[in-house]
């Protein structure tokens, strides 16, 4: 059974907030769903990079109550076969293309109830264009879902959703190698690694730099100086205090936890 | 008649995400209008960007409900001889400066059935500035509008609005020569010329370059291929597959269709 | 006596909007205070500009209805021994670190009634990181305080705020010599010098360049032209019409008022 609505729905887009689209989403979705609460998690995800979408649907989903509907639009597939969907989890649902850009968040959320190709002329626009499915087919479903409307109605059934391929940590004895996977606005350098796969007294070594043990915040360290963390997330963190550990390592260092 | 509020008020402004500008013209609205809903069409319309405002406001403001109260500021004028005003059409409200920048979407939605100027000081915070006009006159105007107050009271009426104008496209036999009024975030190339307007089987030459048939969806090429295609409002608009229309053919190639 | 709320919460915080930072936050905020409205002023302080944000959140701030619950995270030394606060005004509530952000704002909205430490762990997300308090301690406290929460239960008392160094003008006969505060999206120079603290048929001096009397908008010169005016806050302010003060005179020229 799908979830009850909380009467709010998020937006994870790359649209950004200069041109209209967003704007036109919106309006799409207070018209249908007047009592909605429309928040915005993220508009600028960079244009069509579905991984970084998935990322910050992922970390910010499971913060919102129970029955919340998130729309997802990072969409380069938009008007091609790919498909449109929406997805109901024990305690979620999600609108969005099927191009792996929800798979991630999902998982969060309990297990999958309901899967469904958004189809059904009468839950899309009147004439709905085929390069904006978020104003024409995403928020006209999503709005539906906030006021209670059933998932079922939206089309044929589908028996499941395309995943996004996720880099994973090398294990080792007493080691994980792994990688940078998000670079968030301050130059941190989130991993692969989670701070609960590691051993006692780990220290971080970034390409050929051991940072020394893992720390519990940024200040731990003195100013300028680069210092692991176990990130809000759980996960192992690079920084460099009141500085950016993306201008002093890069993107894409290599990062060994060793215990 | 003025139209019913629907009790939604939307904004678009050059006044940017990380100024006070916009924050102060919320706290304005939330307090005059409690139970107004507020939602952003873009704040980040180019500084004194008027045409380019006019066009995202345009593009978004039909998609609400009518009775909606549409704020738009990029105002290069405030505070000189520009009328700053207040418009109710058959299905929506518009209130900002008389510089053009409201004309484009009043077109969308409706006759015009009263202008206004907002010199009624009792509409106005007290001390108004002339620097300000967004959160002293228009702010105020507008929440009193959402909350169902009388046009007519703000000021006297005009007759006309200032209009802006707007490229069209040369048509000739079997051609139409247009060019290129909105580039989004993609770089797609949004022309002036509207597909319903082109022969069957219309082909796009963007400079010197034959594009095609006009498609229907960016995936109807292979990747980093231009096309042209139909877009969401209509138009004849140049996208790169994966990639830009804007580094492929700059921002202002001449766009000939012709069938 | 705190006051009471008004049910707003807003957010000033340098999170930017890439991110999932804000969102966490908003999703916090709606399940503990699912009936609080949330604006946002900005989440584009400059990461870790402290000075920054508190301007931005001063100059907003005392257009909200009072009650109003006001997050401020600008938070370089999060997790480590500065304090997360809450204070309530005679007029408002702020939510943030005790790091001089929330000072200039406070002082805006009355007497303060009272400060306390956030050390409650009633009142924070359960295992609440060391690095991302605004999710974890601050979130969770604003909605309380919106749900109508008392403040004295979230720790104890403190006496006083850290408070952030503004520069001063300094003032002469007939003259006040002072310096540029804050530069906005446009360019204009805004600066510590208070118009009411100046003489009759002031002039204004920035460097070297004497703009002459201090005008009352930007369009009482010619286009291209620079000009001091009274801004919306009541400071002198230098611009340039339909061009950036910034580019004209760099971000801190000495301005010198004189009568």
């Amino acid at each position: 059974m799908q979830p009850k609505s909380s009467g709010i729905i998020t937006l994870t887009t790359d649209f950004g907030a200069a041109d209209s689209y967003v704007g036109a989403m919106k309006g799409v979705l207070v018209t249908i769903a007047p009592s909605a609460r429309i928040v915005d998690i993220s508009n600028e995800i960079p244009p069509q990079n579905i991984e970084r979408g998935a990322w910050v649907l992922a970390e910010a989903a499971p913060y919102f109550p129970d029955g919340t509907v998130h729309i997802g639009v990072v969409d380069p597939g938009v008007g091609s076969e790919r498909r449109a969907i929406a997805i109901a989890t024990e305690r979620a649902f999600f609108v969005g293309p099927d191009n792996g850009l929800l798979a991630s968040a999902v998982k969060t959320l309990g297990a999958i109830v309901k899967v469904v190709e958004l189809t059904n002329a009468q839950f899309r626009l009147p004439q709905a264009s085929s390069t904006f499915h978020g104003r024409d087919i995403f928020a006209p479903a999503a709005a539906h879902l906030a006021m209670g409307g059933a998932i079922n109605g939206f089309g044929e059934s589908l028996s499941e959703i395309v995943a996004l391929d996720l880099a994973m940590p090398t294990r080792r004895d007493h080691e994980i190698e792994g990688r940078v996977v998000y670079v968030d606005r301050f130059g941190n350098l989130i991993t692969n690694i989670f701070a609960s796969d590691v051993g006692p007294s780990a220290r971080a070594i970034v390409g050929t730099d051991d940072l020394g043990p893992i720390a519990t915040t940024y200040a731990s360290v003195a100013m300028g100086q680069a210092v692991a963390i176990v990130g809000s997330n759980g996960r192992v963190e690079i920084a460099v205090r009141d500085g950016s550990a993306l201008a002093r390592f890069g993107d894409s260092p290599v990062v060994v936890v060793r215990w």
